[in-house]
């Protein structure tokens, strides 16, 4: 059977996540995909900091060990763009298949990374880029590669929805539905990229470049910070809901792209989700209107998503462009 | 560029979709994917019929020419388990891979096509035989492969659910609703194995082998044949919806697999979907409860599933088992 080891760059929520789940999914995957996926190598801030059920001799402060070692996939869960950054061109100059789960570094750096993975004859798994374990990625890479897509469109940040959400059904204004979902643990200590809007501009920023190939992209942005629980009140009186849409079509000089608040009727596919979860209706040519919904994130979700990624690198040697 | 021939049986409702659609998706699969596909010979029964659109040269009624030939990938499309059975098998130990919309051929011999699959060293591509469109297959085989599924429950045929949607939203009873499905085209002349239940149970069976590996599995099956408009009226009134469910589950002994109509709360995932929809709900030990839905059938849904399948083997041409 065939060794893929592991250099695992992070170790926080989501790499936690990824370790506990290998170790539980491993044998499975052994007998399934007939390979066995090893973690080899860790990289962390603070190799003194307790983890338990890790064994500290994988662990390592020294990016250079990780991805100049042997492993044949670097995962890469730091996070943020410049370390990250570093990282990934390295690891894919050094002819490694890489597999992250950071939509900050895709979108900013996406066609420069996968330009020099294709050079370098490796892959580029990004499925927990967006919407954690929804695989939304590989419907439309793969899924959906026969037919041409019109749009999409989604509920792609968690958080803004679990706060819309909140504000309709307990009659909360902004602040105490933010306030609520801070301590649910659905929005983080520093909610400005998720109530501003960006996080959503991100992902979709990667959806749309999948569905439509790279264009020219026309991006208009707007968060949910100055929603009122009045303005919630006047859509559910014309039986309306307020949701923050993410969407993305062709137009003829390239593909526009909004993320903002909007009032949909109750019937609409994206009213009824609710608190957390994610959707991404996407419209084809040839299918018609496909929807996919589940949790947008989570530390388990997300790594499910990672190992997707791994598992189908592991399995399938050679080069998917 | 490489190119890639297809061996083409059967030109019925889904292989005439599946020649459209190639022919108008062609150029832009070249530019995305790097493969150029091209029909190069296609099984008929009668070449004499007119086919609009079609080069009469590509025509042939004799199996053999096609799958002795030298195409890459024969895309099977005539239904049925006996003459499919035996091309699929002649084709696999030819060494090409396969594409199948073929639900009842794989409930039937899956496994044996499989392994001989494997012995060869080809692939098989059955994204169309479940759920039309909906890239369900892609989601159970790469997408949530780094977790364990729980759980499986949907709405797998679209006829039984147009008819329930519509003795509901019409106050029909059963053979009314029925009468309406032919007009609309929604059922078949010879409705017996979508209302009987055997269709949705065939499959039932590919998601739920996909989804736990082989075991052995405990199959029950029931119509919606003798629903009446009084049962429905009779959930309405406790607020809930008869609906035609799938479910399949891991148990002691192996899978359970059930088919069967089933009272729903209003507020279920699956009590939403309505008319000639499917819609599939995945519980995953790691990424909780995902829905998919979409169109379930369909000449173009189904072609453009059938079409995803052939880029996917063509991009990637060693075996993923």
């Amino acid at each position: 059977m065939r060794r893929i080891n592991i250099g695992l760059l992070g170790c926080g929520t989501v790499g936690r996540g990824f370790v506990d789940l290998l170790a539980r999914e491993r044998e499975r995957i052994r007998g399934r995909d007939g390979v066995d996926i090893a973690v080899r190598r860790i990289l962390v801030r603070d190799a003194d900091k307790p983890r338990p059920g890790i064994n500290p001799s994988l662990l390592s402060t020294a990016a250079l060990d990780i991805l100049d070692d042997g492993c044949d996939i670097i995962v890469e869960l730091v996070g943020g763009v410049h370390s990250a950054g570093a990282f990934v061109r390295r690891a894919l100059a050094n002819g490694k298949h890489v597999v992250t789960a950071n939509k900050a570094l895709l979108a900013d750096s996406g066609r420069e990374l996968f330009a020099s993975a294709e050079r370098n004859r490796v892959r580029i798994g990004f499925e927990a880029s967006v919407c954690g374990g929804i695989p939304i990625v590989r419907a439309l890479r793969l899924g959906l590669a026969g037919d041409r897509i019109e749009s999409i469109s989604g509920i792609l940040n968690g958080t803004c929805n679990y706060i819309l959400t909140r504000m309709e059904q307990d009659d909360l204004e902004f602040d105490g539905a933010l306030r609520l979902a801070k301590e649910r643990g659905f929005a983080e200590a520093d909610s400005a990229l998720d109530v501003g809007g960006e996080d959503a501009a991100q992902k979709l920023r990667i959806l749309g470049e999948l569905a439509f190939g790279p264009q020219h992209v026309n991006m208009r942005v707007h968060g949910i910070g100055d929603v009122t629980h009045a303005e919630i009140e006047q859509a559910r009186a014309r039986r309306c809901v307020v949701r923050h849409v993410a969407t993305a079509r062709q137009v003829g000089g390239g593909i526009e792209m909004r993320v903002e608040r909007r009032e949909l009727p109750e019937f609409h596919p994206l009213a009824g989700i609710r608190d957390e979860n994610n959707a991404v209706v996407i419209r084809g040519r040839a299918v018609g209107e496909l929807m996919f919904q589940g949790k947008g994130a989570g530390s388990l979700p997300t790594a499910a998503a990672v190992l997707s990624d791994v598992i189908e690198i592991a399995a399938c040697s050679t080069m998917t462009p």
